[in-house]
């Protein structure tokens, strides 16, 4: 795919890297290096292939996405792609390519490609692929299954952070919910953002105290990080985007499906550095995290109920015979990711910044356009930061959520001013 | 010491062997063989050592425990009996013997000793030693620390089944005690004797769910057998011991006291085939029997609850840092004693006899004492199988337990008339 200086601005724009100037990455072998093509490459792939299409992650491992996405734009046959695969020294049955040719060509559309641009940069959403710094790597764990790309709103620092992943039962009860928020209350004071999945139940009560704490938290959606699943917690998702981050692997605007919920659970499992489990029915859909996380090597906890709950039957499975560590409080929570210490010697109401949580490029740039004494409107750091007035205000919200500025009485013009709080 | 034929006499009805007329065990290099002073000493030596007196054990286990006895009445120094104590292969420090010395020495009191016997028979006590065919084998895996011997009320073949040790918390939340009620009636269905200790909370949920069902149950007292601790469990316990097995290593009349209490938890531990533990505070005693437990490399289970119930951090901890089994249900109980394929395949209100609960000597006279229609009360029978009122009518309710006798309507006389149930 050509990449003309429009576009090439467009996907600057998209990077979450961009902030540095360059764009991520290059490919070995490929002639000259062009991070812009590599990023326009990704964003097709993750357009083409579903969730986890192991197929897919193996091709782009072995030729690079650019190079294997010319092989479809140039209609390359199975046969023809084997054999380039073969060159770069890895196999894939010829049978298995043409399934997966048949899978992906159908998709193959710069145009829609290119809406997906638009419609990420008119929705606030950057992109991060491995190639680029911003990759939060615990994904490359996944290996051939890792997503193609990451859409994202909000701040793509928190997901290299260690973090703990806090999920359950939609159907959660009040003893879940209220255990959950002790918990998740807890390892935020500890410095670890909360991964989640936005649902309805322990994942709302999760997210929702992690806002409550001002601490760092990551949704992961089965759709377009664009779009809000279930319907009800758009707002609970717009908040999270705007204090934390909220991802997916799908392009904007697509629809969670019943496979795309079951693969994104692999991301929230390997995102975190451990995963919690606070109430699970035996057939939730939240075993199926666990299972990723266990698959994955990370560390994996349940918190016990009642053996009378059914909510909690998941759980108590869980520490039967997956061998999950039995979760009772926040401390032992925090053990998972290995912060226990940490939580145990800092008083009430103390807190810890978030580990990996450095200042972004983007804040930096925000940072520097806030005067010493005094404050701004957004519009005004926009035009001395050299940002759009959507990165700015995302960032200024960001900042706002990490304590480094706050909000002053509005301007005469009726604009919210911001100032470094100190 | 000595044994006149009259004392011989007493010793042949305490033993709970005497049924095979003739008395159990001997000795290794003993001129002769008495079961009869094998008997008397293990008698005077309950009385001499306080429960888990090692050196006790070390000497007895030597010695035997007719030489070993004769050593204290004959007065000999602790180098004396340090030299006996070599010469069988064994070495124990001479201080040690010393001080062991001092503390058995002042209880040396053969009239004490013959109150005891006294007070046993009185009671419907018997007694079984490890020399004796009825002695429970899976005590000697506490090697030193076994029990000298046992006194018991009721039949002592339950002791000898594979049993589950159902323990936890004397202030029992309602939780707890709807869950061990469960789970004990199942344990019970699939034909395993419950093992407890007659406390208030889990214990006497333990007991009393098993005495519902008309299933064998063991009460392992910390003071003598015939003293009902709590005194609130009186007739619990008599019920118990009427139906089920109430035992103790302290001779008759023995107060309990702390240390007792830990000890006795050892035997509950080795008695059984597994320990449960419902409910338990973080320092229950209750964990100490959950120790024993698993020093003895006896499975270990515990129920988990809400986190937010202090009755239930004990079992978490135990799940979490001791590797107890988190158990749901009487499936998971029976598994850790190897039965739940047995529960598996029981339908609803089915229920299973207890293994090794074979007939006793003792139920077989009073069984061949029944006539085959109709039926006779328990003075008759007495005096038709040679046992006394006491034994027959023990006989008679732990036989009515394991649904071979019934009763009829009482004779003209008003007692009891038994018939057998076909």
């Amino acid at each position: 795919m050509g990449v003309d200086a429009e576009l090439r601005q467009r996907l600057r724009r998209l990077s979450a890297d961009e902030r540095d100037d360059e764009f991520p990455g290059g490919e070995e072998g490929a002639t000259g290096w062009d991070g812009a093509e590599t990023l326009l490459a990704r964003v097709a792939w993750s357009r083409l292939a579903e969730p986890g299409d192991g197929i897919a992650g193996a091709m782009l491992a072995a030729l690079g996405p650019r190079v294997a996405l010319q092989l479809l734009i140039d209609d390359v046959s199975a046969r023809g792609m084997r054999e380039r695969v073969r060159a770069a020294g890895e196999d894939i049955a010829a049978r298995v390519l043409a399934e997966a040719r048949d899978r992906w060509l159908p998709r193959l559309d710069r145009a829609a490609t290119l809406d997906d641009i638009d419609r990420a940069l008119a929705g606030g959403l950057s992109v991060v692929i491995p190639e680029g710094a911003g990759w939060p790597s615990q994904l490359n764990d996944l290996g051939a299954h890792a997503p193609i790309a990451l859409w994202l709103r909000g701040d793509p620092a928190i997901l290299q952070a260690h973090s703990l992943a806090v999920v359950g039962a939609r159907a959660a009860s009040g003893y879940g919910t209220h255990v959950a928020a002790e918990i998740v209350d807890g390892v935020c004071r500890a410095g670890a953002p909360i991964v989640s999945g936005a649902a309805y139940g322990i994942d709302a009560v999760a997210h929702r105290t992690a806002l409550a704490a001002s601490a760092p938290t990551v949704a992961v959606l089965a759709g377009g990080a664009d779009r809000a699943y279930p319907a009800a917690h758009d707002s609970l998702i717009g908040r999270i985007a705007r204090e934390g981050t909220v991802c997916a692997e799908m392009v904007p605007g697509s629809a969670p499906t019943k496979w795309r919920f079951r693969q994104r659970n692999r991301i929230i499992a390997a995102l975190s550095g451990a995963t919690l489990v606070v109430e699970a029915g035996v057939r939730s859909g939240t075993l199926n995290t666990a299972g990723h996380a266990a698959e994955l090597g990370r560390m994996l906890g349940a918190v016990p109920g009642p053996v009378t709950s059914a909510a909690s039957a998941g759980c108590h499975r869980l520490i039967r015979e997956y061998g999950a560590s039995l979760v009772t409080n926040a401390e032992e929570a925090c053990e998972l990711i290995g912060l226990d210490d940490r939580l145990a010697v800092l008083a009430d109401g103390e807190r810890v910044e978030p580990d990996g949580a450095r200042t972004p490029p983007l804040h930096e740039r925000v940072l520097d356009a806030l005067p010493l004494r005094g404050g701004r409107d957004a519009a005004e750091v926009a035009r001395r930061s050299g940002l759009s007035i959507a990165e700015t205000r995302g960032a200024l919200a960001e900042l706002d959520v990490l304590g480094r500025v706050e909000q002053r009485e509005p301007s005469a013009a009726g604009e919210a001013v911001w100032a470094l709080r100190r």
